[in-house]
């Protein structure tokens, strides 16, 4: 194997592939990306077995062959190279030798045979998305996806058909839930478990970055495929049973909350300082015109905020974590927020205000 | 105590005193700083009972008095508030209330009879010296103090009076060296233990950052004090031997290399990518034209990075520590750097090329 490869692309690839390649494995080979020199190009390949990535640089091949090479080890050479163009080649003892300018380094390597084939993928229907559109969505929901939970189905973010054009992204921790919703074009071929892992989310959202493109979305067997021009990302979906979201909704609306968006964050911001560091709680008091934030912290102190509102209905008292508060405001994209409560310990609807694409559900803390 | 603050300038003595305060010390107070409100402003004092910082800020005061509060807790809410004036009051129950715009923040405090009083400081002498000369001299020896060393005395960096109305910086760790030069002006009152301790060295720099002026120096009793326009700093000074470090210098140059210090930076850089963790051991073999620097992982790889050096004197092969050239190469500010040895293992002398104001030693390891 031997090629010539623009550093900077090289680099970029290396850099997003990072967050897919397990660098404590018990298998050694997956913190390894596979490097496949053909006649139209390099290919790079990296995966855990749940995440798969394949990326298809231009090159210029003077002799085929793969090796897989440490993808951390490259990354961090690659990175460091002094000029724009990168020699690779494949010397004796599976060793990848990169020359560049005054550098010369031998990598070890991993024979490609022992680099794990990637499963087939059936695609069963597929579909068209803006790659901005699936960035809100990876964004607005990302945060409310559980870490680790022994309820094995709220450790993804669950997709579920509209059927009006609409594929909705919904996660949700037991405490607070995310829902946004965005348009495809083609056929979207769900299962009742549509579950995508925290980690394929993290991964999506990094290769989302960049200008707007259509990206096509397949939907196979326990599966789903994405690709845009020159990389595929592949990832395997969580088999675990999402929850019936629907239920905790709030059923009804007798106090609705509109808050300047700004003006609330940087409430939140200087109230947040004294919060107590496990409950988090804030207590939120709303009457006409004016709403009154405080937190009351033993040893730290406390803290009283004073902010315009709007209110519909009586008025009301409430709790909630401020980071879950902070964490929805932070991907709202309206200059107001509405709050809407049945009553103080069911669960509150947050939306920015007319925006119909994205919803949030806070469930109330009890003040002592 | 009632007074009316500009948040910016508090916030900015607020930030420069968080390395001085003790968060986790066994005596509360100590995280705490003393606000005093006098008819000409307001007075904030910090220490730790080494080091010590008076600032004083204008302030318009409608009542004398003073309080201590958590420093830190303080600097959170500060930062954070929304105006450009701060309304700071004492109320019941030894409270700090704090008021501005939105936001009304009630901050426990200590009564100001339970703070350490600072001790007397009996200046010896006195000098005049330019804040960029001092901020110098600490960089380029900060990062050669030893950290907690048995050797009591090669915790902290030693000064010593040139006697040509120059003063030096000197600092070890027994595996590396940094001596820089400043000129000051009027008198220095050495006595033969003048070693400034690392944590004092830390927060005299961040209090040099910004324009240039001059400071005065006064020399007491086992401890120093430096005054800028508004801010006093007193630190004591650590009881230990300081080594004779002049029997260290190499004592004859047979091999002189003179490297551009930005290629080498750039090679060191590259090469440390694959250096041993424990060991961080690079080879360097220097011929006439050309230096040739290499590092030999048994996990990672290898890497052989070429530059051209010239050199006096029969070639040589030696090997040092990649960070201790690292530390000295970004605190040199000249073109090219002179690396003098006598043999291969005995100490190196570092030095920018015409650069008479500072010097640093580093003693090669042994290749296998």
């Amino acid at each position: 194997m031997e090629l010539y490869i623009d550093r900077n692309a090289l680099g970029r690839t290396l850099a997003g592939i990072q967050g897919i390649v397990e660098r404590r494995s018990t298998t050694p080979v997956l913190s390894h990306t596979l490097i496949h020199a053909r006649p139209q190009g390099l290919r790079m390949t990296a995966t855990d077995t749940e995440v798969a990535f394949i990326g298809e640089l231009p090159a210029n091949v003077e002799a085929p062959g793969e090796i897989a090479v440490d993808a951390n080890n490259l990354f961090q050479v690659v990175r460091n190279l002094s000029d724009p163009t990168v020699h690779l080649k494949v010397g004796s003892g599976s060793r990848l030798e990169v020359r560049c300018g005054p550098s010369h380094y031998r990598l070890p390597g991993i024979p490609a045979e022992d680099y794990p084939p990637l499963p087939a993928f059936d695609a069963k229907g597929s579909a068209t998305m803006k790659s901005s559109d699936l960035r809100r969505l990876v964004d607005q929901v990302v945060f409310s996806v559980a870490t680790d939970d022994a309820r094995y189905g709220l450790n993804g973010a669950h997709l579920e058909d509209q059927g009006d054009g609409r594929v909705r992204m919904v996660a949700t921790d037991g405490h607070r839930l995310s829902a946004a919703d965005a348009p495809y074009e083609g056929t979207l071929a769900m299962t009742p478990r549509m579950l995508v892992p925290r980690k394929a989310l993290g991964v999506l959202r990094k290769l989302l970055d960049g200008p707007e493109e259509d990206l096509e979305v397949g939907f196979g067997d326990g599966a789903i495929r994405l690709v845009r021009p020159g990389q595929t990302l592949w990832f395997r979906l969580l088999d675990g049973e999402f929850p019936d979201y629907k239920a905790v909704l709030p059923q009804e609306c007798k106090h609705r909350v509109r808050i300047d968006r700004n003006r609330l964050g940087a409430s939140l911001k200087r109230v947040g300082i004294l919060v107590q560091e496990r409950s988090r709680a804030v207590r939120f008091a709303f009457e006409d015109g004016e709403g009154t934030i405080q937190v009351h912290n033993v040893d730290r102190g406390e803290v009283t905020e004073k902010l315009p509102v709007e209110l519909e209905g009586d008025a009301i008292t409430v709790g909630f974590n401020v980071r879950y508060l902070q964490e929805i405001l932070s991907v709202i994209d309206a200059d107001h927020v509405e709050l809407e409560l049945s009553h103080a310990l069911g669960p509150c609807l947050v939306k920015g205000q007319g925006d119909e694409d994205a919803f949030f559900v806070v469930m109330p803390m009890r003040l002592d």
